[in-house]
């Protein structure tokens, strides 16, 4: 059911890192389910987590582990998501790092763990521990469309995304994949985006580039409104290319860098949505004139959340009421409706408030037929633009989410 | 699709209350789509209305009539929500008014107009003038079960309640009716209700009353977390008893009178989620030990409106990862997540933010197998408690709200 196109181009190996993906059977026998990122000493690694206040014990012990050493892997299992299990959970995140770390006659704090699956049930340790020697024995740098393939859930496709860019001789390319379909919105960053680069950046700067990078896409995008334990997005940066480090935000080369990783996490984001659970529209929600973000990220969002707008884009029903009502529901201040326009692409359909003097339910239709679609709202307050990818609400989204785990 | 009772017991006659209806053929034809209420001089009216920035014309004009006149006639529509219309809705809501006080030699201020239905289009005022006359000539106390059933639209069922008590040797009788089926989370009050009791009472303690009952009963419902364009819930006293006039919120017959209309608001507001579109459980989720009614609502609500919970509960799935992922989410500052425990009627399935000791999956798939049950959450850091009524996300629910106008 996803919608539009699928991963573009071949996914390019970045240089410093290899991956290794097995089958361990931590769930069902014979599927991707494990994999491992290995990076060369050297790498800087930034990450940005959930701000769900359950987060879960691989999210908690990645953080840790960041600020404890250098890190030189990653490791990411399907099948389990490792929350709500408390001390135990815990324990069984560092046992993860412990013995693939041993496998390599590393420290455990030199590994990040990451986990998604079923909420609540404890990790299979031994089952795992029994793929790590394998994932190990794979890691190769041309591994991306397995790892791709290795992170996924619910999710009906890969998501992948590769840019290169030339700087002063040198290419930089950026490589990253991404999991997620159900439990989408996500606050700081979704559930498990992994991206890389041959360049060399001081971590802080890092650090900084994938929030800025992270707010333009992960952070604008929602399914279902519901932020998941285990979001996790990683950016690392092996520094392999012959050029010196990035030590500040102030640079060409920083602005080079963040406008490929952005690209790269925006359609990695956008490949989320895309394969929404039960997707059959891929959708802007636009938000122009705005008097802040704030106020134009509530009406977006409310608009993206509203069940009856999306069941409605499911029909390929224009139904502007509720578009409108939900304006009216999102919580601004003193909001003077008799201000506001909609427009569906380059169809007006709600001027100063009330249906467009020259609207057509012809005109309505033949865009929301489409699969994708901007819905654009000018509230004339201000001069803020924002926007948001969001999908439909489809009966394949209940057969799904009724129906996992049973 | 209706879950559990319908509405209970005979809809009991209020002194001083006429009722007409006819089929106007506003949407349909023969169909029940329009209702007058009569009140005797002196009667005392009340009303909370729609949040939303976006209100219908019929609020503003109800709004504006209640403050100049005294109120003889509520005149409701089905069929079309007289909403995002601008002036000219304004206008047909004043001219629905002008249109029947003409009738009765009354002024227009007299008469409060209600409108529900599809979003965006004209009254057809030439139909619903031509039905005036109809409904006026069916007054009658006794047609409560028709107006029940004339106020309507995707309900499956009429929603309706009365009750008695005795003081001081007069009867106070308490009688509403109510819709509501989608597009419900009422924020001051739900999509139409209407409430009448022959007390006597002031006006300004009427209000206040009201204002009581409704938070306890349409302002602790949800559907599907869309608040409506045109939401009131009335309240009239005809003061037909021999009781003196209420004048203040510090009496006995005013305790007595706020216990019996909550009751009849609750059970009415119970009613609209029972009928929720596509229900097929009802929900109480109760959330105790908050540090304030804000907090309680904040976790309550986000439980409530959670797609993958609602989706879950679909299903007779416990899934209790969702429930718990939904309570991290609210937004509550500094949140203990291992003080938290969680249950579902009597089986505890979480208890200090992991799995409890004892929980099987056969205890908790009996209770979500109920058509009827209570998720709980206990948050151990303060002392109140509160809760609101749901229902699940069916596939029935899409199906209605895919197909409504198609």
């Amino acid at each position: 059911m996803a919608v539009g196109q699928g991963p573009t181009g071949p996914l390019l190996p970045v240089d410093g890192v290899s991956i290794g993906v097995c089958c361990a059977g931590i769930k069902k026998p014979n599927r991707r389910d494990l994999v491992v990122f290995q990076f060369v000493p050297g790498t800087r690694v930034a990450g940005v987590f959930t701000t769900n206040a359950f987060c879960a014990a691989p999210v908690q012990v990645a953080r840790e582990h960041m600020s404890q050493a250098e890190t030189r892997f990653w490791v990411v299992n399907t099948g389990n998501a490792n929350a709500g299990t408390g001390a135990r959970g815990l324990a069984d995140a560092r046992e993860t790092c412990a013995r693939l770390a041993a496998l390599k006659g590393l420290e455990p704090e030199q590994a990040l763990p990451f986990s998604t699956g079923v909420i609540g049930e404890y990790l299979p340790m031994e089952t795992i521990a029994n793929g790590l020697p394998n994932a190990i024995a794979a890691l190769h740098p041309d591994n991306w469309e397995e790892a791709a393939h290795g992170i996924l859930t619910t999710d009906t496709r890969p998501k992948g995304c590769s840019r290169q860019f030339e700087y002063q001789g040198e290419t930089i390319t950026v490589t990253g994949i991404a999991k997620g379909s159900g439990m989408i919105k996500p606050n700081m960053a979704t559930m498990l985006a992994y991206v890389t680069t041959n360049a060399s950046v001081a971590q802080p700067v890092l650090q900084e580039l994938l929030k800025t990078a992270n707010e333009g896409s992960f952070n604008r995008i929602t399914v279902d409104s519901d932020t998941s334990t285990n979001d996790a997005c990683m950016l690392a940066a092996t520094g392999k290319t012959g050029l010196p480090e990035i030590d500040s935000t102030d640079s060409e080369l920083y602005r080079h860098l963040l406008k490929t990783v952005s690209e790269v996490m925006l359609e990695l984001a956008q490949a989320v949505v895309r394969d929404g659970e039960g997707a059959t529209k891929f959708v802007e929600v636009a938000v122009d004139k705005a008097g802040s973000t704030e106020e134009a990220l509530a009406v977006a969002y409310t608009i993206a959340h509203s069940p009856l707008v999306k069941t409605a884009l499911t029909a390929s029903d224009v139904n502007w009421g509720r578009i409108l009502a939900a304006v009216g529901r999102s919580g601004l201040d003193n909001l003077d409706v008799d201000k506001i326009d909609i427009w569906l692409d380059d169809v007006q359909i709600v001027a100063g408030g009330e249906r467009a003097p020259g609207y057509t339910e012809e005109a309505g239709s033949a865009v929301v037929s489409q699969e994708e679609l901007t819905i654009r709202v000018i509230l004339n307050r201000g001069n803020v633009s924002d926007q948001v990818w969001t999908t439909d609400l489809s009966h394949e989204y209940i057969r799904i989410n009724a129906e996992y785990r049973t």
